[in-house]
């Protein structure tokens, strides 16, 4: 279980889910001339913790447990993003540890999984800075067809634990 | 006035305000190894439209009427993205005609826009293609503060034919 | 033919070379953090250029006629750059006009091919700027074996006239 | 004093300068259409490494004993980009290991550097990979004034011990 990291009502909703957390290394060449992670450079960062979290590592690989989507052109199955939604919450400035994402997800459909996240910066920091939240919506397709496939039962069993509340953002 | 581009249904909501046309060329190298236009690369090109539609002009370059933003760490003013939406219609294979950027504003607010873009190929295409529907909200800063600062009453003069019906994307 | 391409003389006159013109739009994102076009983004738009000299066309599609590669996974050949040498001339501000790549070959081998780059501002500029000089080794690849395929008389036909002096670099 | 990693000729002479040793963590979205890590990714890998391995840290953060260049706009220094050469010796796959950069100098000089690059797998592989060789001028850069700045006395000390052979290219 995760505790909350922090007081504010947004994120408490999602506080009591488990949580998966990908240390992903920045660059500098994330930063646009703003001198700031370009917001772009995030998503980047959000598809990269992603792959780490949920795809079969090679052979002689480590990874977690709920990396077992075999995701390749070869592989019969590749993952698109449908939609994402995205919350900067504070300026991302370069630096040398890792940021963390949290992942969960907010919902295992039939061919399609809402994957949720927020970005901090390392535990190693006294103080932990929220910079971005995010929703996408993945769907499996098989490549050769176009048309979605579905969820195994072993990927749902294995991903289940980590279902938590979905993000609720503001609109409008 | 621009005309309905497709009878599609979730379009023709935003299919009747004045709109900014943004051709951006692709690169090659804004597909995926699954040979198709990486989701974050479409940010990309979505930035670089902001870019040209509302960005000041160097001397002596062309621009669109709705550039005039002093957009700069040293011009005193940057425009940070707060939220962004995404929703892709379609997979983008590579091509040489440039995209068709469609822009229009959701909302002029005090010192932050909603900008929305629907992205189409290229209007030469015998069939037109929407592939991506976004957006974002785009709020202006001062770099020194770090605070947001008010739109000029020329900016919302200039933006304001624009303004139009914003995006509604299904949640949930 | 074209003239010696070593001396600073030698290259203000791109006149007497038969050379390809490829414009190429630049992104505000291809700035980094030091407000310059990042070095690492002036290989992307080399690449680019390459694509649209030299990679055949979707149908429908214009082209110049140097474009006959067929180049692709499925297509039995990928082309792999095997070395790069780039010279950073001058600083790339952003700008809206696109930049052109001028582009020739160094030479012809057997599955090879050097392929020659200069980059300058648009030609509508009263002032030409040569930002960037670059070399590079192509090398034809079959997919499927990973070896090296041979260039075809057609490509060799085609290619001929735009064959010139390789770039020479000041090393050590 | 660094051990050969490997038999082949071109890396002997290479082979008895100390060396830092810089783990970068690959990307899936460096690679390209082609499912190897692009090229111009790679520049953007060595990119990071010199970044971690010469910048200084900020407070707090870690660093090696050669990251003591002040750069960034506000510092009064830069770090620009003179020329490349790269040699991509194997394309590069997806891992979730680290790269490990090999970083030496090849040269200081008054107001630039020769960086020199080997790039390999990570330590635990069991079979080591050569997959690029670089080679990088660096020039330190006033930014208010775009001229040459000198290499301090206390950098020339520092980075003296990681002084070695240069690479040697083919060429022609």
């Amino acid at each position: 279980m995760t505790e909350p990291v922090g007081t504010e009502e947004g994120r408490a909703i999602t506080a009591f889910s488990a949580r998966l957390h990908i240390p992903i290394q920045l660059r500098w060449g994330d930063l646009d001339a703003f001198n700031h992670v370009n917001n772009t450079s995030m998503l980047k960062l959000l598809e990269e913790a992603r792959v780490r979290a949920f795809w079969r590592p090679d052979e002689g690989e480590e990874a977690l447990s709920t990396a077992i989507l075999d995701s390749g052109i070869d592989a019969g199955v590749i993952t698109l993003v449908a939609r994402q939604e995205i919350e900067y919450v504070a300026p991302v400035p370069y630096q040398r540890r890792p940021l963390e994402v949290q992942m969960w997800f907010g919902k295992l459909g039939g061919s399609s999984i809402e994957v949720c996240y927020e970005v901090y910066n390392d535990p190693s920091f006294e103080e932990r800075v929220l910079y971005a939240r995010s929703t996408a919506i993945i769907v499996l397709v098989n490549p050769a067809t176009g048309r979605p496939t579905r969820i195994t039962p072993e990927m749902r069993a294995v991903w289940a634990p980590y279902t938590g509340a979905p993000i609720v953002f503001a609109h409008g």
